[in-house]
């Protein structure tokens, strides 16, 4: 065992930084990971009491028996992770809680933690009691059961959802990654072609728009274009595997790649074939933005490009100089991210982060670019780049184009300064 | 609302597949998707009391608020799905729980389903105090926090985990495919390549194998090829995007990719560089088989080609004749799947699956095929092949070769008997 003294200077041991430099091309794997090894250098070692090869307290005796937990949960040692919820006010207000950004790694979002946006509660529906109703410009109206929709051939994809109020212009001034961007997540979904269900009820040539209903109390509904009822849009029951949790929209939910959140109605039990939309409370009142010119930018149904670096990002702080790994998502509506670059010198330069593979169209991508921090104040930031050549705005270019009266689909970039003493935070606030 | 009559002969609203049949060109997607979508056909629609439109009573007032679940669970409609333990004997001598695979869908296992194999039960670890030996063939022994592990360069891979023991040669008469192979589950995992951290502790030429020790009360240990090691192993600290729950290793667990499961030493405290292995418990007197001329067959590291029908399978019950769908899962430990074939008849006939993308190396792949059945007697199984040509044998096949003394690594076809009333069984049993 070594017990290596703490060299104060740089909080690196120099044995084993002397070592790892050495060893350097040793190392398997691509350039890139190569890259960052090279500069990956250690803190020193916390010199407790307790250590190995001393035997801990939990290899003692033995441990939790299986089945202790039919349905596991995480370890009381995580408790901090949950889903972000406002802190004050009365809790019958709050209509969201979101994905604690900042202490996921990878890509997927474990169902417990998916994000929740709803506007009048989380019903609890009894699946084998809920229909879904196709009717309107058909041939034939159907009601389905939840037995009729699992008949259908089915897809998998891992796709992100985002709320379009993620956040909005006006208050993009939250402490941690989760307060800002907190309502976007991303999963594996299972579901039907929505194109299979309309082709079995024989939609008719003259239906352009598709009013999907919600079976909540608030009857969320929106009015969805046929092409993308005909293209991508799913009705899914599944989420990571499982069915779909109750606060996503269990037993069956509409899924629009790609479409701001609410569009993808939850707790779904209509469908209604028309030739106009339905310019319901959601698209009007709601998920419309003044633009500076007095008029309503309505039916913004795609999400653009975006990203957050999550680790360093808001509320955490960097204990020492030397190595850190930069890492955040991004995303886009319109297909898949080509480029994420990285700048930790307020925007001066930029770096290009490497993208975990596979890379998947219309899912978070995770990012990572090695960076040995000197220890002084810095500010970094991600800016997204999707195949259609979109590049991710700065909030104030974003302010220039829709003006300080919109309220959604804000993707800006979002910068977070770095104290001398390591602590992290929005340099938006 | 059509309110259709039943049409007793094939128990399909014929309206409705006159529309079908007619509107089968228009459909958007691949050939497989249309060819599925053209022999698709609905059950007839229940015609229950309570329908849209209607109002059901969770639309008359407001559900639970948001923050009800700051960590969320599965609807209570889905208390069956759970992890599948034994039914009988003394709960301490349980020593796995099963993914319940006939009730998931895509390829992500949930957290809280994925399968338990422990021997000695969960560890209760606080991450603080948890500590990481790198220890032997090195030049210099580290002992690692888990703050020193969050360092280093990260990496996030979907794999799947597999007990070698799935099931054992002697008892594949599970009833559900749970019982059967429910020691398979797939997850994103996020960690540092080993290679990484042997590199900073300067691992030696001659450590040829690296010893590894769990923190859990029978102190796991087993012996790792120093080429398994620089190639893809990782030391993962997250699954699904959250942290390891206890069960799979909290806080942190080997992860040897396509390996058995056992390898993927959890709860890792310590890894020893040497030049022989250690013959430990794990690799001597259990996973290890007795061949049939009465040499040991040890180290079996890889798990091979498989695959298994979860829908329909042992325990579920096809309600009525005409389109179903036939889905399942296929892995290799060799890398990704190159095919799945299907049999309906018995072995007579295969035809191939559709698989679905992306087909990621050592994953679950979840592979479908229409099917209609004609309501007679049936018996359908999968057959997975995998990149490198290798094709899933059946279990008289995999004794021929193996013996009947053998008990790890059956990775026979799972044929499945379909009853005239439609009850599926284990067809092995």
């Amino acid at each position: 065992m070594a017990n290596r003294r703490k060299n104060s200077d740089e909080q690196v041991p120099v044995a084993s930084r002397r070592q790892f430099l050495r060893g350097g091309s040793a190392l398997v794997g691509g350039a890139a990971a190569s890259v960052a090894a090279a500069q990956a250098v250690l803190a020193e070692p916390s010199q407790g009491a307790n250590l190995p090869p001393s035997v801990p307290e939990w290899m003692k005796s033995p441990g939790d028996p299986v089945g202790s937990q039919l349905y596991g949960t995480p370890s009381p040692f995580e408790k901090s992770v949950a889903r972000n919820i406002p802190k004050s006010g009365d809790p019958m207000f709050w209509t969201s809680s979101r994905t604690p950004l900042q202490d996921l790694d990878g890509i997927i979002t474990p169902n417990g933690l998916f994000y929740e946006r709803h506007h009048a509660g989380v019903p609890a529906i009894d699946p084998a009691e809920h229909r879904l109703m196709l009717h309107g410009l058909v041939d034939n109206p159907i009601l389905f059961t939840m037995e009729d929709i699992r008949r259908f051939p089915s897809e998998s994809h891992i796709y992100f959802l985002e709320c379009s109020g993620n956040p909005g212009f006006k208050k993009p001034y939250g402490k941690t990654a989760s307060d800002l961007v907190g309502l976007v997540s991303c999963a594996e979904f299972t579901g039907v072609k929505l194109s299979h269900v309309l082709q079995e009820a024989g939609l008719r040539h003259e239906a352009k728009w598709i009013i999907a209903e919600g079976a909540d109390a608030a009857a969320l509904t929106r009015s969805i274009p046929i092409e993308k009822c005909l293209d991508d849009a799913l009705l899914v029951y599944s989420q990571n595997g499982e069915r779909l949790r109750p606060q996503q929209g269990y037993p069956l939910r509409l899924f629009l790649p790609g479409f701001e959140g609410n569009m993808s109605v939850k707790w779904l039990r209509r469908l209604h074939a028309v030739t106009e939309p339905a310019y319901s409370r959601e698209e009007t009142s709601k998920y419309t933005d003044l633009m500076p010119d007095g008029k309503a930018r309505e039916f913004t149904f795609y999400m653009d490009a975006k990203s957050i670096i999550t680790r360093p990002s808001g509320g955490q702080k960097l204990k020492s100089h030397g190595f850190h790994e930069i890492a955040g998502i991004a995303w886009s509506g319109r297909g898949k991210i080509k480029r994420v670059d990285i700048s930790v010198d307020d925007g001066k330069s930029w770096k290009e982060a490497q993208l975990q593979e596979p890379v998947l169209t219309r899912a978070l991508t995770r990012f990572r670019l090695p960076w040995r921090w000197d220890g002084g104040p810095a500010l970094i930031q991600s800016r997204a780049i999707d195949e259609t050549g979109y590049v991710q705005p700065t909030l104030a270019d974003l302010i220039d184009v829709r003006g300080d009266n919109s309220f959604y689909h804000n993707n800006a970039i979002q910068p977070w300064r770095i104290a001398a003493d390591g602590e992290v935070t929005n340099a938006n606030a």
